[in-house]
C-alpha cells in the first residue's frame, strides 16, 4: 500500500472504532484510535463515556513499549489538557510515538491546535486533515457546541405527506410507521438532551426517552428531559416523573409549592408575550455542559424555533398518507404572504424508512 | 454463459432498446427485439412510433436468412394480428425462428397469448416471464390500460414540505427548481395526454406541453391536451390555442358558438354538483385510443381524483421549503376528521433531484 492510501486506511479504520461510543460520549466527542507498527496494528480503543480512558490511552496501552517508532491514528486532535483522565499529549510524547495522523482539530478553546503544535515541538511528525469532512460530521454536535458555543438543535418531525401530525382532534398515534419511529429511539439515544413543551407532554402522556433495548443497553444515562413549561401545568402524576433518576430541567417563569423530586431542576425563565425566551433557554442549556437538544414538540415552539432561525438541522419522517386540510400542521406559520418569503433549506440526505421517508434538512 | 445468463443479458439488452422508444410508441409498447444465432447478435430493432415497423420485423429483417435456427429476444410478446403492420408471428416463423424469449404476455385482448400458443404449435420454443417486473414496469401505462380498459392515471404535484403548492394570491412561481421541472418536462414527453383545468390554464396562461430540446426531439407529436372547462371560461386568445397542430379536448357542459380551431374538439360531458363527471370523461379518453393521462391541476380536480380513487399514480416533487398555513395546500380534503380516515399511499420509489426530492407513489 502506498502511505496516503495506508493513511486513509487506518484511519477509516479509527471513524468506525469511534462510532461505537456515539450511544455514551456524549457530552464527549466519539474518538477512536489506532498504532500502527510496520503495518501491524498494536493497539486500538474507542472512548466510551465521561471520565472512562480516551481512545488514544487504551491503544497506547494495548501497544505497550511496542509503541516507540509507531504511528497513531485518531479521528480528533489529542488532548493536552487536564480532565477527568491525564493529557494524553503527555502518554504519546512518554510512549516515543513518532507519527500521529489526524482527521481534525479540537474545537474545543482548551485544546485548538495546541496539542498539534506541541507533538511538533517534540519532533513528532504531524498529518492533520485527511477523512475532515467525515470526523466533522460524526462529531457535529461536539463540533457545533465549541465552535458557536451553543448546543448544536435537531428538531424532529413525524408527518403526512400534506405536512399534518395529527387530525384535529390531536390525536397522532399513529402516522409514521413503527420502523420511523425505531429510528426516532435511535436519534434520541444519540442526544445529550430532549427538548418538549408542557402541551405535548400532557396530550399524549408521553415520556419522550430511550426504550427500545437495541439503543438502552448502549447508554450510559437516559438523555436529560427539557421541558418549556411556563405555568407548571404538567401534573406529578405525568410518567415523565415516574424516573427519578433522569435529570429534568422544567423552565418556567412562576413561582411554585409544587414539591418536584430532586431530579428535577426548576428554571425561572424569562417570557415575553406569553413565550418563554428560548435564547435564554439555550443560553442555559449550553452552561450545563450540554452540547445539543433533540427537539420534540407541536407546531408552536417548533414555529417559534424555525422564525428565530434556531434550528441547526430538521430530521422530517414523512408517511406516504394524506390527512386533508382539517388536520393539524407541522407549523403554525402565518406570517408569509408572498411566495418570495418561503423559508429555504438544503437537503442533507434522504433516506427511505420501509414505507417512510426520512429527510434531513440544513439552513 | 450459462444459457439462462444469456437469456437474461440479451433481455436485458432488449429492454434497454425498447427504452430508445419511450418518447414516440404511444399509445403503442415500447418495443426492443434482439436476434442472437450463435452467440452472436445478428440483429436488433425497437418500435419507434406507431406505423412504423415493429421491433420484430426491423431485427428479422437485418438478422435475414441468417435467421433460420436463431433465438428471438423480446420483451413483449410478438403480435398476431394484423393492424398497421403485417403480424410478426408470421414473419417469425416464415424466417424460421427456433427459440423465442419473451418477458411478458401482450395484455392486449387481441393477442393475450395468443402468439404463444401459435409459435408452439409451429414447433418453436418458447421461454415467458424473464424479467417480467422490468419489462411491466416499462409498459405500465400500456399494459394498465388493456388490463383494466381505462387510461393509466398519473398527477403531479410541485410543494413544498408543509404540502403548499402557491401563496395565497396563487403565486406559485416557482417553488421547485429548474432541475425538478425538466423532470416534468420529461414525464410530459413520456405522456399520451396531459390533463387540467380552466382554472389553471387561465391563472398563468400555461401552455402545459413538451418544450425542453431534449424531449422535443424525441417526440413524434405534442402530447393532447384535456382540458376541464365546464363553462368554457377559457379566452380564444390563450396560449394553448397557439399550436394548431395539437390536439385539444374540451370538457364543458354548456352549448356554444365560440369558434374554436379544427385541432379542439369540445366534448359535451354530463356534470353533478357543478362538477364535471370523471368517469364519464376517462371513459371518453380510453375511447379516443388513449392510454395514459398525465394529471397537472389545482388542488379541486387533484382532491377529487384521489376521493374518487382514480390516480394509479403520484408523482410528488417536493422542495425543502416552507410555506406556512396562509399558503395554498395541493389537495382541498375536508373530509378527514379522525386520524383512521387517513389516505394511505406506497412508496414506489425516491429520487433526489438536486435540492427537491421526487417521489413516486401508489395505492
Amino acid at each position: 500500500m502506498m502511505k496516503m492510501d495506508r493513511d486513509l486506511y487506518y484511519l477509516h479504520k479509527a471513524l468506525l472504532l469511534a462510532k461505537k461510543g456515539i450511544y455514551s460520549v456524549n457530552p464527549n466527542p466519539a474518538v477512536g484510535a489506532i498504532v500502527v507498527k510496520n503495518e501491524k496494528i498494536i493497539g486500538m480503543g474507542y472512548h466510551k463515556s465521561p471520565g472512562s480512558a480516551h481512545a488514544e490511552q487504551i491503544a497506547l496501552k494495548k501497544a505497550g513499549d511496542n509503541s516507540a517508532g509507531a504511528t497513531l491514528y485518531v479521528n480528533l486532535e489529542p488532548c493536552c489538557h487536564h480532565g477527568k483522565t491525564p493529557p494524553c499529549l503527555d502518554l504519546i510524547i512518554e510512549k516515543k510515538i513518532k507519527r500521529v495522523v489526524i482527521c481534525q482539530k479540537d474545537p474545543n478553546p482548551l485544546v485548538n491546535g495546541k496539542s498539534i503544535k506541541l507533538l511538533k515541538k517534540n519532533g513528532i511528525d504531524v498529518k492533520l486533515g485527511l477523512l475532515k469532512d467525515e470526523a466533522v460530521s460524526l462529531n457535529k454536535k461536539f463540533n457545533h457546541y465549541h465552535l458557536y458555543n451553543r448546543p448544536y438543535i435537531l428538531a424532529k418531525t413525524g408527518m403526512s405527506l400534506d405536512g399534518k401530525i395529527a387530525d384535529y382532534r390531536w390525536n397522532s398515534k399513529w402516522i409514521t410507521s413503527p420502523a420511523s419511529r425505531n429510528d426516532v429511539q435511535k436519534e434520541r439515544a444519540m442526544s445529550s438532551s430532549i427538548l418538549s413543551t408542557s402541551s405535548t407532554i400532557i396530550k399524549d402522556d408521553s415520556r419522550l426517552n430511550v426504550r427500545k433495548k437495541e439503543y438502552l443497553s448502549k447508554l450510559k444515562i437516559q438523555p436529560p428531559l427539557l421541558i418549556l413549561d411556563r405555568k407548571l401545568k404538567i401534573p406529578l402524576s405525568s410518567k415523565i416523573f415516574k424516573d427519578t433518576s433522569r435529570q429534568i430541567y422544567i423552565f418556567s417563569s412562576i413561582n411554585t409549592n409544587k414539591k418536584y423530586k430532586s431530579n428535577v431542576i426548576l428554571v425561572k425563565t424569562p417570557s415575553n408575550n406569553q413565550k418563554l425566551n428560548l435564547k435564554f433557554i439555550i443560553k442555559y442549556v449550553a452552561s450545563q455542559n450540554i452540547n445539543n437538544i433533540f427537539v420534540e414538540s407541536g407546531p408552536n415552539l417548533l414555529s417559534s424555533l424555525i422564525t428565530d432561525n434556531l434550528v441547526d438541522e430538521f430530521l422530517f419522517y414523512i408517511a406516504p398518507k394524506i390527512l386533508g386540510n382539517n388536520s393539524k400542521s407541522f407549523n403554525s406559520i402565518t406570517h408569509i404572504n408572498k411566495l418570495s418569503q418561503k423559508i429555504d433549506y438544503h437537503i442533507n440526505y434522504i433516506e427511505q424508512i420501509n414505507n417512510d421517508l426520512k429527510m434531513s434538512l440544513t439552513k
